[in-house]
């Protein structure tokens, strides 16, 4: 996997070749992403079971995996799809105890990781090229944070959609908003773009309303952390004033998003709650105190942006625009 | 003066004994703020002077002070209230010489340093003074950048308004946006407010729309670099997309400037020039590279706000407001 700490300065891959170096990378941030995070971790899992001897029974097989998974769980204990991957990964197990001998078994895990890994590749292609017919050749978009390959198995979802546009033959710009307080757009979705050769500029979050004004951009992009049944959009800080300031200049704005990313059981996003994060990531950032000791700061990771703001939701199994109730209903299957 | 270069972390008095030290504190940046310079570079001509013989003649002094003025001058030949304060230096010596011998002549260019200190001080408390009519005893404002004593006399234009209100008993909160990509929010107007016991509560830039549809805000208040005839003012970059979110939620949004501020020769705010800035402050701004090399960047220093976002302009003379080319007109005196 690409070390993503290193980036944009180092492109690193790390070769994992024992489960230690999994945990750690989770841990460490290497691999960062829900998606990416559960395909690493079903992957990982696969990887601590190579301890096993040949001749190892199912009792034993059983026990190991439940050992690894646990320890793997614990490399980043908040992470929705790190647990996800993990007890899809056990359940599998769990179906073939009566069926399969443990080396079987353990090349149906196998098979099985790689399911989730490709399932999550075709999501973000559909998604790209569900979102690409939104995109008008030379048109310029703008997007923030990172919803790109680097999150999820190779592709992403605001930025599958630039993708698919781009190798459709259409000339596209993007305004890539930096991203404060991590970044992520200035180390991540600058350097995805400039890998695949995409024309992208980079600019401070504060710079979007000015470049709306000046008639730059065509539409805004941006991917999602969680999404409530009415449509209303969690996603990084800073994407709400940017919808706003969409809407004050006639910018259509729209969210790219597996249909995993709704949670029917949030009737709207004031009921998604809001995870505040450590103070130093705004005042101590870059190894370098740039804030007086002692200040106070409010640093929410997450804001709401209400979907009468929202143009349209690209998912893998089309466009739900407008956005309401109604219309997420007939996209979402129910869970 | 206070080396502004050290703040936040560090509040150290320079003291200047001789020109070198002035030259050298405007050239790095120790002084900024357009009265601040211009103050320490009055200051700093009566400096350059000290080594003038006692019985120096008036030819003598002329020489001197054009030198002393010529250096200083090269110390930032791009801030316009340096060469503004020399001249006006220059202009009270040129009066004097056929009134007053060498002595009295430095006596009274001593005196003009500290009419250009206590004007702009002067200044900065009228700001004041208007504006905190404004505050509510319990409210809470959101400014961005610094417009505070650091830039001038002592006060500021802006900060200057909450430190009247605090002053006069009223108990305010103030949320500090952190202003990429200098940071001016997060190491100087946060400081300012907490060494006046101001509640200050510092946010990134693109948690301002955030707060604000919380209900935390009730009025944003920020500086002004230039501002056009019709009211349209350019200021640090973000501030437009901070009012185009102070619109859309309803608070208000003001700004506090100098008559000196206003530019009539403009008509309106597309007159305006945006100086766009190095990418390093962008890409390399922490000791640390944060985007990836090559990287395509986009870095204006400033933005316009349009006078129909903007309730009021608190001048030394009053508040303009509603603000339009008429309101302008009765407040500020045509140079």
């Amino acid at each position: 996997m690409i070390d993503q700490t290193l980036l944009p300065t180092k492109l690193k891959v790390i070769e994992c070749r024992n489960v230690q170096t999994v945990w750690e990378a989770i841990k460490m941030l290497r691999v960062r992403g829900a998606p990416a995070i559960g395909i690493a971790a079903a992957y990982g899992l696969c990887i601590g079971l190579q301890d096993l001897p040949e001749d190892a029974n199912h009792e034993m097989l059983r026990r190991k995996l439940n050992d690894v998974a646990d320890y793997l769980a614990s490399s980043r204990p908040t992470a929705v799809n790190l647990f996800w991957a993990l007890n899809r990964m056990k359940a599998k197990a769990d179906a073939l105890y009566n069926m399969q001998t443990t080396t079987e078994i353990r090349e149906s895990l196998f098979a099985e990781a790689q399911a989730i890994h490709e399932e999550d590749r075709h999501i973000c292609r559909s998604i790209g090229r569900f979102g690409q017919e939104l995109i008008k050749d030379g048109s310029t978009w703008l997007t923030h944070c990172n919803a790109g390959g680097l999150a999820t198995a190779d592709y992403g979802t605001a930025l599958a959609v630039f993708f698919a546009a781009a190798e459709s033959g259409k000339k596209i710009q993007v305004y890539a908003d930096e991203t404060r307080p991590l970044l992520q757009g200035a180390r991540l979705t600058a350097w995805e773009l400039m890998q695949r050769s995409i024309d992208v500029t980079l600019i401070c979050d504060s710079m979007a309303a000015l470049v709306m004004r000046q008639g730059k951009i065509d539409g805004v992009l941006v991917g999602a952390d969680r999404i409530a049944a009415n449509g209303d959009t969690a996603n990084k800080i800073g994407t709400y004033g940017v919808a706003v300031a969409a809407k004050a200049h006639g910018v259509p704005f729209y969210v790219a998003a597996p249909v995993s990313t709704f949670d029917l059981s949030l009737a709207e996003g004031g009921e998604i709650p809001i995870e505040e994060r450590s103070a130093d990531e705004i005042c101590n950032g870059f190894g370098k105190r740039t804030a007086p000791e002692g200040c106070k700061v409010y640093n929410p990771a997450f804001d709401v942006t209400p979907a009468e703001l929202i143009a349209g939701i690209i998912t893998e199994y089309g466009i739900i625009s407008p956005v309401s109730r109604e219309s997420v209903e007939k996209m979402v299957p129910l869970c």
